[in-house]
């Protein structure tokens, strides 16, 4: 196990940055971590998207069973990173080991869950509409269509998955599904856990023999390397999780590029759950602690963290926030990823509190160290969140709103009124159903996934996951960043017009050869 | 079958636009043609979107079956409009009547395929993960998704193809197949059409039993009434065949946004066609006689028309020359679309001519009347095609431009320095298979559709079809706008956890009541 070096990764071999130098910080106790990273220079990163130019055609065509491999190896080379990738991850986040090797497993979980998707081949979305020689008044050609990958792919690290969302992280995966080189820029909350998950990688490339180019690691100060990135002709799309304002200045950067290139950023939401009357009735109390754990979990820092709680006026509605109260006020102040996001925290929930039209609910405990996350739970009316567009801004962290409606079309009226979100949360029982009912396509149009009697943190990686949703939520709500549909936002269809047999790629062959799915003439089969 | 009467068709009814009014143009003639149509005020415009906003919600629901019916009903009263609909045609577009029967062929053949599409379901994408709630350390919720519709979309109808890419054309098709209501904003080239297919689709809803909001047509003059439709906040999503020119400009509308849309806009191309050695060795002078076919069908006004061919020196080629010399020498000058087209293209035509590093090859025969379209074939070297961006610029109309190369070096060099484009063509011999080789992965990466031995006009409505391509050819190198796939650009994903089985949508209920393909736990299949 080699230590850190405070290098990148690119052209397959650790490279310095000699751009000046950085050093992480541990967010609880606000002490500098060894070693110093350098910083690209515009020359590593030129380098990185040549190289990831030159490896495209060779690596977007290797066999499935290439790909599927390399990302096998890719899981198992994070495994044999062992305790020291747990323990830098746990030193530069404040999150605690168990959350990380949790956070591992699903990195690990999420590569091979790709590989498997890379193999079944449906991701090709073959179809072949034969020749008819015949037909008159023209005879129809031979037409077979395929994806095939977009380009090199630049991906931008997430805060708060140093593991999952980050280097090795969904983006990647499925990024490297789709046959894209990835070009990461690494959090620089993270550079320790983001070099040896790099390293990683990089080994992986070289035991599958792949191009060095499939994949490079920066590291760049301020926005300069990250827009510089986003900016140049060689990158094709871009995975990003992170702020509204992070994500937007992105798009910006890719819509005025003289080729636009899309944007899948991940990044602003506050969840609302619906307390409706008959769950209130039945299970106010439960319900109250239940909240106050999926609010405070991982100091909130979750893109699905439930920022928002929306319900009609009543008695047990009063419980649940008595509930919810004790709950808060015996809730620990947890560690932070940064004091960056520390201090936003601090400043928003002072904004918060110091709304006229706000009343606070409850504060967590008091913290005993830096960078420190006091839950904050506050209430208004339904009038003053109609009022003022302030009070649907995201407070990244611990920190939840609470609105009380008067009746079902205050309600209502207030679902309209929401941006898009990741997530909506029904807490219902059967007797809510004709309000779910007629809630469910006001949040179909609002949010990218539906819960009922659940909490929205926790994103399960699968199949029929959908993390994501309309604009702000994500750049593009018709895609998802996680679960296998993923691997969709970096393919694009090609078709094939009566093609030589021996030209055609192996998903369009005569006779099947891959044996993946195929669209004959619009029949689905496995001809 | 009634008269035209200049009129909208908002809200279930024709209403004459109060904000001026226009006449449609004969172009072979260049007289204006009755009646005057009234263009939109706001409050029709206010109109129209509030109304598809109202209807989204119903329409999106409406059984696969009533969806479908819907679009067969539509072309049934397309067809039932009778030659009125291609006498209209033809005297508001100079194109003649066999072409304009075809395309109204195409236009309701269209609307059936989706039908087919619809009914089939597998749009839908439904993905259905089983709860585990054995699995630790956390069980698994039950996750399922399914695809819904956007929201209402802006379709703006081509000028080129007045029913096929027009009001009821694919862009609208694939909408309503989405479960997206439409607002058209009407080419002002072709009113009298849009009028009477306005009212077949208008009719179709009325016997449907459908919300009146699921279509509309709006006339506007200049840029107002579209930009302002791109504009509304009720619009999820723009539709458009147009110049680089309007397809830019309504992109950086919708990303303007405060929550900015998808824009799917199919531009500009200039559809290289290769003359691969063997093939200009064994029918140079055939090829040369096809060439012009292309070039000069329907008077070179197709996104497809080939306006680029390369090919290296050689005796063969210089065969080729002389057989399409003579064949655009002989070409008659069709009539084109507008004015307008026919003084760009002139203007086109002329600054090649008068480009120091272009030879005029061959004029076609002089025209007769207004807005003739004299076949133009140009010639230049590769150094000076690389040298200047200018030689890239589509010229809508019947010319083209001829890249000699020394090598097949100087061939794979220009074929990375191309815009992106809807297709790329390769006149091959089983002998030129190591070129076609060498060419394929640098056009795949350039074009949405890659041709053997035909020729790029002509675009197949079926399943397999790619009318797309990277920029500047679309917006969206992800999408299609003709063929089947071009639904999913109407449709994102929502996933569903834990939803009580009597709330889950049909598609993703209990049973599989659809009888769709479902993907349960990653496997296709029909459960």
């Amino acid at each position: 196990m080699s230590a850190l070096t405070g290098s990148q990764w690119i052209g397959g071999e650790a490279v310095r940055g000699g751009n000046g130098a950085f050093k992480a910080v541990d967010p609880a106790t606000g002490a500098e971590l060894e070693p110093a990273f350098g910083l690209a220079t515009r020359a590593d990163l030129e380098r990185a998207c040549a190289l990831a130019e030159a490896a495209f055609d060779g690596y977007r065509e290797t066999s499935l069973q290439a790909r599927a491999t390399f990302l096998e190896t890719i899981a198992e080379r994070i495994v044999a990173l062992g305790d020291e990738l747990i323990e830098r991850a746990m030193a530069e986040t404040g999150l605690p080991r168990a959350r990380l090797e949790g956070e591992r497993g699903r990195t690990v979980g999420q590569l091979r869950l790709f590989a498997g998707v890379v193999r079944e081949g449906s991701w090709l979305e073959a179809r072949i509409d034969p020749a008819v020689p015949e037909r008159t008044p023209l005879p129809r050609s031979d037409l077979r269509q395929r994806h095939v990958a977009l380009g090199p792919v630049a991906v931008f690290g997430a805060s708060n998955f140093p593991l999952a969302f980050s280097v090795a992280g969904g983006d990647t995966a499925s990024a490297l599904a789709a046959g894209c080189p990835v070009v990461v820029k690494a959090h620089n909350a993270h550079p320790g856990t983001s070099e040896l998950v790099a390293r990683a990688i990089g080994e992986a490339v070289q035991v599958c023999g792949l191009p060095v180019g499939v994949f490079s690691l920066l590291f760049g100060a301020g926005n300069e390397i990250g827009s510089a990135l986003v900016a140049d002709p060689r990158i094709k799309a871009v995975g990003f999780t992170g702020s509204r304002n992070g994500g937007t200045a992105l798009m910006k950067i890719a819509a005025a590029r003289r080729e636009p290139i899309p944007v899948y950023a991940e990044m602003s939401a506050i969840n609302p759950v619906y307390l409706l009357p008959q769950a209130l009735q039945a299970r106010a109390e439960a319900l109250g602690k239940a909240f106050v754990g999926s609010l405070t979990l991982g100091s909130g820092q979750f893109c699905t963290n439930p920022g928002l709680l929306l319900a009609i006026d009543s008695p047990a509605l009063d419980a649940f926030v008595a509930a919810a109260v004790d709950a808060v006020e015996a809730a620990a102040a947890g560690v932070m990823l940064t004091p960056g996001i520390a201090d936003a925290y601090a400043r928003g929930v002072s904004t918060l509190a110091g709304h006229a039209q706000v009343r606070t609910l409850a504060r967590g405990l008091q913290a005993e160290g830096p960078n420190r996350c006091e839950a904050a739970w506050f209430s208004t009316s339904a009038e003053a969140f109609l009022a003022d567009e302030a009070l649907q801004a995201e407070v990244f962290g611990a920190s939840s709103l609470l609105i009380r409606c008067k009746d079902q079309a205050q309600l209502l009226a207030l679902s309209e009124h929401l941006e898009g979100q990741l997530t909506a949360t029904l807490q219902m029982e059967s007797g809510d159903a004709a309000l779910a009912r007629a809630l469910l396509p006001v949040l179909e149009r609002k949010a990218g996934r539906i819960l009922a009697n659940g909490w929205p943190t926790g994103v399960e990686v699968c199949h029929a996951m959908v993390h994501g949703g309309p604009y702000p939520a994500t750049s593009d709500g018709r895609t998802t960043s996680v679960g296998t549909l993923a691997i969709r936002r970096f393919l694009r269809p090609v078709c094939y017009q009566d093609l030589p047999p021996d030209l055609l790629p192996e998903a369009l062959a005569p006779g099947n050869p891959l044996g993946i799915w195929r669209r004959i003439d619009g029949t689905l089969g496995k001809d």
